[in-house]
């Protein structure tokens, strides 16, 4: 399978950058920023919020009272100063030349920055994103067409396995505790281990994986890893029971709003479908 | 709709960095770096490939014979002297003590870093990727769980509408020509190119948006756009003509080795189709 370089291009360099406990500067305070704000507190970072109050939209204003992580400065940028300790800057404001200086300022330091609006003078673009837990999807469209990016992102919401961030963040205590009972970086073991891993993944549904709990997940391990096999859902049927979601048929919605009304549109679409189809196709 | 500020955690900020024409070292040549080499020839970067030839692996082997954006280095990392002029280095080494030391070079020089399977040495994470033309979707699952972001990966690519990539691109040009016909930054008419681009990608669907033409494209323009209104597609019934890969009825799959040929094929059908139908045009 040889890749065809020359088809390499056009795009940009998708990334998860990592903010934990790291100090970003957000200038502004009125929609766009709001949206900056809820991506960078996703990401565990320490927001410094520097807008005139009578600027800020409710959303912000709500951030502000409810997020210990937030500080805020009642005031407009104030130079150099607001840039010390600072890990990366967002700015979003209607004052062009302000956005540029602040950019200048940042590249002389190296900070990566986004400015809103004015693409030369950002370092990164930001996309359309899905998150459910800890999985995160980003579409762009590398700046062609954020309508389509959104079309696109409802559509994967809508198609993406309902309980996959739950699946996901089960999947990571499993392997959590499979580096606990087999510990150790690279070699043989490393290798069994990420194996037996993919088997597990290949072998249930992301249903089955988001309702394992602490009693399945050591009993996969006791009867499964240590036998040098992979139990099958069925397998732990004594233990094993619906996802409490699915039992109770409540569709946990990905995106906050939409998906559930969608869900239910396509069931009905679909119930109906069987209904009428179903004496014609025999 | 108040968002819950205390579920916004565990997770990364997804970004596209910017690379066009940025110098990028890349220190190793196995598996990874191969893997790292192309994302990064994706995003128009220049590459600095350090690594002795013996370890290089095949499909980077290729990458250096055939684009003429990498600088091959057959050598070991030589030193800071490697960072000159680098805006981002990433590293893909067995060698974790030289793995490290490369990584604290760049945080002395602020300059981004990722070094592959030490995550606290990583300013930022790769996810599984999507790509088609312009769209670009990345799967992060934030280290919980590779194979299942793999899963999901494939599960988006499987219900991707066929010509997403396509007709990204197409509408790209299509804002291009209004913003020609219609200049200018912000404002009244601003407002109204932003409605007319939104109206016209829910008027049309993806397989449509991918099948506009130059002729298509002014007609919607003229038509459309100077009337105040969006056309449908069956306005352009007279130009309109389906996709010609949907003619052919072959359902063209996203994933990268599979792209080229299915490409290839559509121009060649389209091709094929242009000179057959052209007289018929007028």
């Amino acid at each position: 399978m040889t890749p065809n370089v020359s088809s390499f291009s056009g795009g940009s360099l998708l990334l998860a950058w990592q903010l934990k406990d790291k100090r970003v500067l957000i200038v502004g305070g009125g929609d766009v920023a709001s949206g900056r704000i809820e991506s960078v507190l996703v990401a565990d970072a320490l927001i410094t919020l520097v807008a005139p109050s009578p600027s800020l939209h409710p959303v912000t204003q709500k951030f502000i009272q409810e997020s210990p992580r937030i500080t805020y400065h009642d005031r407009l940028f104030a130079g150099p100063s607001d840039l010390d300790g600072v890990h990366m800057v967002l700015t979003a404001l209607d004052d062009v030349d302000k956005s540029r200086e602040i950019c200048a300022l940042c590249r002389d330091r190296r900070i990566p920055v986004n400015v809103a609006d004015i693409p030369p003078s950002c370092d990164f673009y930001f996309g359309s994103q899905v998150r459910s837990g800890p999985l995160q999807i980003m579409i762009s469209t590398n700046g062609q067409s954020p309508k389509l990016a959104n079309i696109i992102r409802r559509k994967i919401e809508a198609t993406l396995p309902e309980h996959a961030g739950e699946a996901v963040e089960k999947v990571g205590e499993l392997r959590t505790k499979l580096r606990d009972r087999a510990p150790g970086v690279g070699g043989e073991l490393g290798k069994r281990r990420m194996r037996w891993m993919v088997d597990v993944c290949t072998a249930w549904d992301m249903e089955d994986l988001a309702a394992l709990d602490e009693e399945m997940m050591i009993r996969l391990l006791d009867d499964g890893w240590e036998k040098n096999t992979v139990l099958k859902p069925d397998d732990l049927a004594g233990l094993k029971r619906k996802h409490p979601a699915a039992a109770a048929s409540s569709a946990s919605p990905l995106s906050a709003a939409v998906l559930p009304t969608a869900v239910g549109f396509a069931l009905g679409v679909a119930a109906t479908a069987c209904l009428l189809l179903a004496p014609a196709r025999r």
